[in-house]
């Protein structure tokens, strides 16, 4: 989407390959909202660094920027010995997992471009196959959030009020982003509605990312904490709920999703509110029969007992400030389970579901074929 | 409640009076969690000024400092002409009422002191009446305060996990407080329990100030985030959820309090989790016919956009950090209003009703009379 730095406004993906130079490019994530800057690893290891320290973070963005590392690091191979390769490609591989290693995106995407590979005949052309395939991961990401946006885009209409929670946006993907989606096309397609970015403690992802992704492209919003969603829901002054989700269960249709968004989903239900979950399809899980069996990761205490801004706007360089009394510790679930029966509806690159549809409609979702190619 | 500074535990008050020396001695709020003082205030200016800068706020404490400011301020006066002395008062009155001018306690209070003065024949017998009245005045939101406990503690069984939102405890009041007032004397009977706080964003009372009572006191805790309510309560985690209120309608039983507070309820509401609301007789407003006539003060965007806390632990110097994105916006309203229906009870010192007895109750809740005495 669009970034203005200074007077210049240029359209950036989250992550780019420069193929000349063989350096994958990044938005140095960490450091915003507050400074907008590019990061160029030179080599994969490099590559994985970011990954793991969170200079990129986000599903879709995390898996393309994997899939551009495993490129990067084959493409750094001199020589023509194939079994060699094989095995420098291995830990190029091993050494990108590594990086996030209960993430499921990087290793999928990983995949799709070794699976590519596989069909060269020569170190060169494996070389080249990687390339290829890790744009083709990168340009289909792109593609099925723009699938999601002309399906999301109709539910928005002129003088809406829509809250969003957390980043479901283009920074967590390579562009457009899954919950955002329907904003920008809603937008491109000329209508007029203002965003609710609920601040999503405790790392304030809304506040950050979300409010910042939505100032760039000039989309009226505003943040509220998360303890105002249902005040303003109780006087009538939100029309739609539109989140994203980290997981969700192709069987029963169990919303995984950054903690908070279960509560929003009860007060919309009670306010008659529609609230929908936009997802990517690698995002579903047909595995798992019950919410119950997902395992809420418990986070690091500091992330509830304190804050994380910058007290001088221009540099922008952030501090950790502690906000709870000293002693006191903290309960940090870092994410809830929303049962179907509270969303309205899933928005997917392929149209938008009743959650418990999704089992039937399974084929046309991509089960169970991992990493198949989505027609949308 | 008590405080422990270095090795010393001892009893504090939040305002208390030095009769021989004539100055308001506060806890100095603003550096709490980080920091405990106390600070004195030698004339009815400086308390005034104490009440503005917020060094001391909640309603029972604002209240019962501008009794004994003006009791101070009374005394100060060196005279004997009667005339002379009532335009004294009067000064000293306007003064500590324009500190904080939206807040009902202070008038009250000091309403209390001035009818008490009426009763003297000289000046120096009026001064002596006002020191008494703020005294009592200063007790009784104490006596309240443990009648509120006495009422509430049968609610809390051995091994209960309980929520709780904002700070509505002795901080906010002379002693004990009224959320509070249950978890004190549940504990003094010897109940062993677990207190979740809500962290209670933008001004996060909750982590802050609640957190650091119950650390005082020994009391098992731990804070969340906001968001993270509706998971803990879907997981089961949560058995009970005790708030206070600011304005509660006696005709409607719908009760105002903090940002959030309806939300918490909502969720309650919807895991058959008991939602009980602690007040003082002198947050009843008679008057208003619906929770929709209530105005809901929307506060600076800057608190949503930012938060304080400290980088340095030692000396616990608090600074303001700006979190969300620099050119964002951001509403704030201050609280919200909970219907009856999810409210399970109110707390006061004469009992627990349910909201909708309050008006058949009113005689006994001290209606219509402001300032009465309450036997509880």
């Amino acid at each position: 989407m669009n970034v203005t730095v200074g007077r210049r406004t240029r359209h950036y993906r989250t992550v780019t390959f420069d193929t000349a130079k063989n350096v994958v490019q990044l938005i140095e994530q960490r450091l915003l909202p507050h400074r907008f800057e590019i990061v160029a690893t030179r080599d994969f290891r490099e590559t994985a660094r970011a990954i793991k320290e969170m200079i990129v973070r986000g599903a879709g963005a995390i898996g393309a920027t994997a899939a551009y590392g495993l490129a990067q690091g084959a493409r750094a191979f001199r020589g023509t010995s194939a079994r060699r390769f094989a095995g420098h490609v291995e830990v190029v591989y091993q050494t990108l997992r590594a990086a996030r290693p209960t993430a499921v995106d990087p290793v999928n995407a990983m995949n799709d471009v070794r699976r590519a590979m596989s069909a060269g005949n020569s170190v060169e052309e494996q070389q080249s196959l990687a390339i290829a395939a890790a744009e083709d991961f990168a340009n289909d990401d792109v593609r099925h959030c723009e699938a999601i946006g002309r399906h999301g885009a109709p539910l928005i209409r002129d003088g809406m009020r829509i809250l969003t929670h957390c980043n479901a946006g283009w920074l967590a993907f390579v562009d457009i982003g899954t919950a955002t989606a329907p904003f920008y096309t809603a937008r491109k397609q000329g209508r007029k509605f203002h965003v609710l970015c609920g601040e999503t403690r405790p790392r304030s992802q809304g506040a950050t990312l979300t409010a910042w992704e939505l100032s760039q492209e000039g989309i009226s919003h505003e943040v509220i904490v998360d303890n105002a969603a249902g005040y303003l829901m109780q006087q009538g002054e939100v029309d739609l709920v539109i989140v994203g989700s980290d997981r969700t269960l192709g069987r029963t249709g169990e919303v995984t999703n950054k903690i908070g968004t279960y509560t929003k989903a009860v007060l919309a239900d009670r306010h008659g509110i529609p609230f929908y979950v936009a997802i990517p399809l690698s995002t579903i899980d047909w595995n798992l029969r019950s919410g119950r069996d997902i395992s809420i990761e418990e986070r690091d205490q500091s992330e509830v007992l304190g804050a994380w801004g910058t007290t001088q706007m221009r540099s922008g360089r952030r501090v950790y400030v502690r906000v709870a009394n000293p002693v006191s510790g903290a309960r940090n679930p870092g994410f809830d389970v929303t049962p179907p029966e509270l969303i309205t509806g899933i928005i997917t690159p392929v149209g938008i579901f009743k959650p418990t549809e999704l089992w039937a409609s399974r084929k046309r979702l991509g089960f169970p074929a991992a990493g198949a190619r989505i027609s949308c």
